[in-house]
């Protein structure tokens, strides 16, 4: 049996990126703050780290604190030196090929992103243009974007610590779609971000799909907390999180939801805020939400929670299977029809869906400050993707009060945060999140929770 | 939810096997006994069947009495047509692509055996050079003949109805495995058949091994009752046993038993009783036994049998490893160093052991009627690889009267089958068997079992 | 400067030929009559001697008496090694690529027909049947047929000492047929066999078709005296001439004749003959014969001799084209949409033209013995394709009776051959051959030719 | 025959290209100043020209007036529309696909320079540091680099309009180098830059060489007068002369140069100055000059002028082999197998050399005004690369006066050039183009030449 230790090993090169400049080298080896080393080493650990059980990137940076990386450039091109690295990420002392993708990928992004980028690219557009354009070129310049193949990328979404049964099940639907030819795109990590690759994997592998595609979408300050399983065959490092969910729905085709926790929620707001605006109405994008028996209370919640915000509408978005991972899949297979059919007759592309509309409330980050949370505007008296918009922010602020060692303090501190609106809605707010904790979907205390927030100035609707 | 049913279909062609002659189909076609279309149905239907529990080929044959294959050329290439063939084998009304690669592997190795090769081929050589030749020209015929890889390929045997743990085992034993680039070969079904493969492509996926290898070698009279999984992506119909069996000992490199019954009995004693003789004293073939922790006893009993009757020398030809699939793997990956460097100091190819003698014994069928039971000589006054071969053939016997058809009825018939030899001798058999029926690994009345065979003229060592 | 010279070398293998049997290694070593060694021998050293200007098989063998191929396997495959083998296969000691690829074809051809193909394939067909699908196994072995790829195949015949106005317009022709996407097969050798492929060559590179064609047919009677070029990509060496003709006109789906000699004229009347079958008459096969302006005698006397011969009907089956290669690559273009058009219609595979009907006169040899030419009929008074089948064998009489070492001896020793026949039939080949001479299309004396045959028993039409 | 026409025609797109962001189709449809369309329109001209014989821009602009290239997306991905395109790009309609390459290799390069790649790029660097990235980036974006490639890649440098006799001596310089492995770059064009390619051609032909490289690199100004024949495979256009130059002797192992006229002199200069740079003094470069027999005026003239200004030490950097194609192979082989190995001793990449140090004097472009001209120091008074790079401007200058539509107005108004220095280099000079329009290797008057410049403020040496 192999004991855990920490493993020193050199890297040879990947054809593909050792035509690295004697410049991009040094960036990468730049220890200052203008240099890349600190963003690099942090991406590198979450990649060789991926058999971890932690979860936290503070416990993972702690561990790992004598990890080092050094990049050098030899005749027969780059070569990574990997000190105390994670044993886990080999066998017998060589690297998972995997991984060493990976490796390869960090680099290859933070150096475009960093470096060869044009910031002045796209002159003219406006800001939203702009920001589409960057989630653009850095996915074709990871060779993401896949001109002439038609729709057939599934976005998994859903938690990283599900129980046995949720993982199984995602294994199943996986399978059922890996049967019908489709690819799997997640956020990396475990759970229901591997499940589904590997049950994939095996159909692609009775499919002979040796062109099967499973891709991997994160950013730096996620990566330690869910790092990319080496299945992943295609790892991308957006520069943050809404570029990174920007990514998923303009690179994907449709949409499976697992059960998750707060997090899962807040990228459901995020596509149905989207999926409401009018200039989306008739662009079709499958959304399915599903689990196994004995976890259908995870969507029940969501369901209620959005039919009393959003209203009916909204539900009509998306469709809830449970138990069926047959059924998901034919589904699935249907959307991906639709979409197929909506883009030849709109002229758009298959690999990027340039059509659909994010409005900026979804492509600006929103940072949970007592400030700005107060300045939340939760009432129906708006159009229902800003609704959708704000709930999700005060959701996510929420969470941050509750899990996140910031909003932690910051209640400490300050008190609980404060949100105006109608009382009802932040009513619907208050009753997700305690079946959340009731389900035990949420890193807390569970025997101590109390909220992080109150209601004032409630508008009567 | 998929509900099971029969499914028509034309099957359009692979580009390899496309390009059969007029000739070629018309013989596939024909139904007198010259023809090749009972056996090519048969077959045929084998590969459909892939997911079905059925494994006796008779209930195949009688479930599935409608089936029919046709086969046409056009212009395009050779079209299959399927009449009321498993539903299993279609996602959605299409055949699952391994499957489809099966029936034409089926349709080569038929063709090729009842056709194309010559039977005359290597005038001159004795039976065993010849039979040994045909074995390498069907192999390479099918392309499992890959020169200049080195040794890497696993013989996977054991039980095809194990238990749900000694499933997961096998699977983790086929991931460690893939893990070290190691690719499998089994006999094609389910079981220990299927697991290894299973566990070896995820970790091939993650070691991006696009060449990774999963053999199955089957032959018609065992083929429908133990379906290729469609993993698989080499199947290879030799015709019969024997040249299976040789197939298996002259392409893999290294051998791992899983847990079975006395089939897999039978295997363990056709390895041994080739490695005893001594013109194969020096040729290293790594022999494994391995089972999951609570599957101790399987080994217990061979071990305990192995060592009672063709004593130490041949224990010592094969290791026993409980519970470890990482141990099994790195013990694995040394014992291919070891055949490497072998093949290397004696100038043999890697890719087909000529090297190893397989006496006559072992190369031709024994059929097991009372006769040529009773003709058997089981003493300890042979050379023990004789021993080796007489006990598989005794064992064989006892195992056909106990279940095959055929076995039971000349029971029935003409009573028990005597044998003669050393009474220790058969009493280690009677030993063996009556463990397997303990461990529940027979296919048998539990409850009613009583010994087919009578021990006769029993000699004193 | 190069000095020509000998060298000896050691070829390390190909992959796809590495996986010879022990056995087959010890046929090619063999040197008794059941060897194959010494065909072995005289074809692997003739494609050795692509550069060289002999073009006679004697000079040949006997300028390389003291050159040696010996086999010998080690466990990385077969190796050949080279013993005083002609210097311009190799540049700065190392083998051309080119030559290396036709020296294992031939070891791969002599194998399959001296060994491994079932003399007994296809049971049950006439000898014709079986004629023809020996010629395809050998092609489909060979990898030579390609199914799923539109027709587009021309065969090129012609003389191989042309002069150099017509060996630079047959590259002309050849390179208009490349872009259009037309691949090229010739007999081998230098003159028309190597032109059109170099025009090709050029033409593909400019059109990126890395999967052109440059098929050389040969057989081992006349592979040394018209060495494979080395641009040649896929050779087959047919097992005698018949079978290699049958293999031109069934593998290509259209023929250009350039200016040649008398043994193009034999060529000629083989496909007229066919062609003219009724069985075969509404089968397309583009025919097209074309040269430069200054070559215009030898169509002109071909045709003259055709039309007064074989009537019109056989004149109507081949357009004649002078001076315009862009117009022949059209016609043929056009010509390959007609064989399209039919084979879809009928169901004929791209790859093989089963339904060509080959009637026996020309699948059979014809020796040129007195007895033979006596026992000609060259009359009339029989179908058309039969007096064209007649033809071309006195035909064959009269040119090995001029230039072929035997025929030439059996005219000194037992006088001229006697043809019996219609007078005027005579006269056109007593005509035609004379226009030969007459163009130094002949290998003989101009000073000194005289007819080798007289007319006798000559019956009034 | 085909008579000369204009094609209207769609381009359906290349996989590699068909990915661009509507902004960018937006950019190359813009024929507005900031707009790609005008440089876009010209470049695309110019490749699909590229059978004229035209070797004028202005020329090539006038006769093709009427032409459009408009950029469309579809789901499809890019397409191309041409209106009234010279025919020679096509055939039967279809046009080439070396020249479809070839239009997407210019999209991609005035793309990547005029949009996404950052000015920025490699921050801290000085002009030259810079300079030399961006020739890297535009390389590597462009996938000329190629890692792990032993140095095998000839820059041919000489005349676009030379004779037939030294036409076919490019080529068969070409073949001998192909047959060595060895891949061919020139700056497009007919004469010494398409004849290297047709001889490498048929020899990579026959040495299976399928990942043979044409590299042909241009730059807008020029390649309207200079259209990359259709072997080209890697067509790069570099933003201006310069880098143009500087990607030759960063990217190629060695150089050939054949007879050209004045433009070829000044690149020998250019090569000869970096080379005597006291930095550069141990990396090796193989420079040969070479020609057939009968040319020998042209290398004589060179060398003559070389040693009486720039002195022996800059003759000891080349060597001259006179009609000898296989003499040049084999110097050029054993410089290449030098060059490995100083890369290897240095870890220098195979792929970029940049150790090679440029100068400023070579890096920034000469624009030859009566200033410039009269502010050169045409003395031995200065470090011997200086005095290279001074002669290369004086010579740039002349020929420009002499020949070029401004240079030519510019004498017309104000007089000859000026040129101060010491009176027997300015007379060398003189010398040089004396014998050039003696060998009719400028483009001239050669009845009414008369020296556009004087000496003036000759200092005594």
């Amino acid at each position: 049996m192999m004991t855990e230790q920490f493993v020193t090993a050199n890297i040879t090169p990947l054809d593909s990126l050792d035509t690295l400049s004697p410049y991009e080298v040094a960036k990468l080896q730049d220890r200052n703050e203008a240099g890349l080393y600190p963003l690099f080493r942090q991406c590198a650990l979450a990649v060789l780290n991926c058999g971890s059980e932690l979860d936290s990137t503070q416990q993972v940076l702690d561990k790992h604190k004598d990890f080092d990386i050094r990049v050098s450039q030899k005749h027969r091109g780059v070569q990574l030196e990997l000190i105390n690295a994670p044993a886990s990420a080999f066998v017998d002392g060589e690297i998972i090929q995997g991984i060493r993708e990976h490796l390869f990928s960090v680099l290859r992004d933070l150096l475009y992103v960093g470096d060869e980028f044009a910031a002045k690219c796209c002159d003219g557009l406006d800001e939203g243009g702009q920001t589409t354009n960057m989630v653009f070129h850095i996915l074709r310049h990871a060779k993401a974007i896949e001109p002439h193949v038609k729709p057939h990328l599934v976005v998994c979404w859903g938690g990283h610590s599900i129980s046995r049964e949720e993982y199984i099940y995602t294994k199943q639907v996986g399978y059922e779609l890996g049967l019908r030819g489709m690819s799997v795109c997640t956020g990396c990590g475990p759970g229901a971000m591997k499940g589904p690759m590997k049950g994939a994997t095996i159909a692609h592998a009775k499919q002979r799909m040796a062109d099967a595609r499973y891709v991997g979408i994160s950013e730096p300050g996620i990566i330690a907390a869910e790092s990319p399983n080496p299945i992943v065959n295609e790892l991308i490092i957006m520069p943050d999180i809404e570029k990174r969910l920007e990514a998923f729905v303009r690179l994907g085709h449709g949409i499976i939801v697992f059960p998750g926790g707060a997090g899962t929620a807040e990228e459901i707001l995020y596509m149905l805020g989207i999926l409401l605006h009018e200039r989306n109405s008739t662009c079709p994008l499958p959304l399915i939400f599903t689990g196994p028996a004995g976890s259908e209370a995870y969507f029940d919640t969501v369901d209620k929670f959005i039919r009393a915000t959003l209203g009916d509408r909204a539900a009509s978005l998306y469709e809830i299977v449970v138990d069926d991972p047959y059924e998901v899949a034919q589904k699935m297979k249907a959307g991906m029809a639709r979409v197929t059919d909506y883009r030849k007759a709109t002229d758009e592309s298959f690999h990027f869906n340039w059509q659909l509309y994010i409005p900026a409330e979804f492509q600006q980050p929103f940072e949970p400050t007592h400030e700005n949370m107060a300045a939340l505007d939760i009432t129906r008296d708006q159009p229902d993707y800003l609704l959708a918009a704000t709930l999700r922010k005060a959701l996510s602020g929420i969470v941050a009060g509750n899990v996140k060692a910031p909003g932690v303090r910051a209640i400490a501190e300050f008190g609980p945060f404060e949100l105006s609106g109608e009382a009802d809605l932040v009513g619907e707010l208050d009753e997700l999140l305690a079946s959340f904790v009731q389900q035990r979907r949420m890193k807390i205390d569970y025997e101590e929770y109390s909220p992080c927030y109150r209601l004032v100035h409630a508008e009567t609707a």
